[in-house]
């Protein structure tokens, strides 16, 4: 199993905590983002998108985060990062998307740098543009997290899953951009039970290999 | 089962499509998201992020589309939108994540909105913002689709799924804001084989209840 990442992608460091919760031996590759290896032939090759992560396993190429989290869970199905019952299975993929379909999307690199190339926004104004989304998303999942009996010591019982695997990424981004999180004590409390566990803190981009 | 939907929204639209495909009989409620009526406290009570669509359905309710589709998937198996093998299903989620993770989020309508009041985008910005996206997107999926053997007349196979679910609506989407289609004949001929199924058609906008 090969995983191709880069340290401050925050779609790779979902992937990076799933293969530890599931104690998977893997080698890395890197794909240095700013310096655009992501565009080069024998990459595009693998990815035809050009982002990062891709998992090449069993034979097969798979992008897309979350298609590799699922694979993951179909091929290797213990510890489990999805409940046993549809409902929790429902929700937990709920948490993750309101994450991976709302907030991220409009927040990563190539977005922010196409803001100030082609739409010629200013830091300041990147900068509230990156705060409303993480403010609209985080309120929307701090409301889905604070006010559900199913919430545990993690987004959703006392096991890790799919959803912390994207929310403590997309909660470590937004320190990274000055965010004020005393508004979302619940997330908060989640992910400070998520970095009490070796797969979330050896995941983390100041930890890997590539990082500057 | 009740559907909360709105004509115009491309994720509402996944659902309706895939309600159709499995034979679902359900009822529909209006949720006028020009008219704001996403924020509305009853509606913010089911869904607290203010998004359509949500599904009520065997006592729970479910936001996000990916993660409705899944659950129908797994409740209501018969038709699969999913391949039997794990790799068609990876490769299957893939496609449907490069829709709704990438080019979807950036171009519905509060991101639209957002660009018009909060950034100062005129009309002709907002559209070139639209065309990059979408042109991205669609540039990575032509390619993902052009040269895998295992795309049929659908996405994958000779079967309609989860990722001809998310294409149909991106596309129609694309030519409301005058994309040229012309570059990308695989997405094409996939949409031409959706568009002669009545579960693709009815599901359509201008097919809704709600349509203006």
């Amino acid at each position: 199993m090969k995983l191709y990442t880069y340290y401050r992608s925050s779609a790779a460091y979902r992937v990076r905590i799933a293969l530890r919760l599931k104690g998977l031996a893997h080698e890395q590759a890197f794909v240095h983002l700013r310096k655009g290896e992501q565009s080069v032939p024998s990459y595009r090759a693998l990815n035809p998108q050009g982002v990062v992560p891709t998992l090449e396993a069993d034979g097969a190429v798979i992008g897309q985060s979350l298609a590799i989290l699922e694979y993951l869970e179909e091929t290797r199905p213990r510890p489990p990062l999805l409940p046993d019952d549809w409902a929790g299975r429902a929700r937990v993929r709920q948490l993750a998307l309101t994450i991976a379909c709302e907030i991220h999307p409009l927040n990563n690199l190539k977005v922010l740098n196409h803001l100030a190339t082609e739409c010629k926004l200013d830091e300041a104004q990147r900068k509230l543009w990156y705060h409303h989304w993480v403010g609209e998303g985080f309120r929307a999942l701090e409301g889905l997290l604070a006010e559900h009996p199913a919430t545990g010591r993690f987004c959703h019982g006392d096991r890790p899953g799919l959803a912390d695997i994207c929310l403590v990424p997309q909660v470590y981004n937004a320190r990274r951009f000055q965010v004020d999180l005393a508004l979302y004590p619940t997330i908060r409390q989640i992910e400070a039970a998520c970095l009490a566990l070796p797969a979330f803190t050896e995941a983390a981009p100041e930890q890997q290999p590539d990082a500057e």
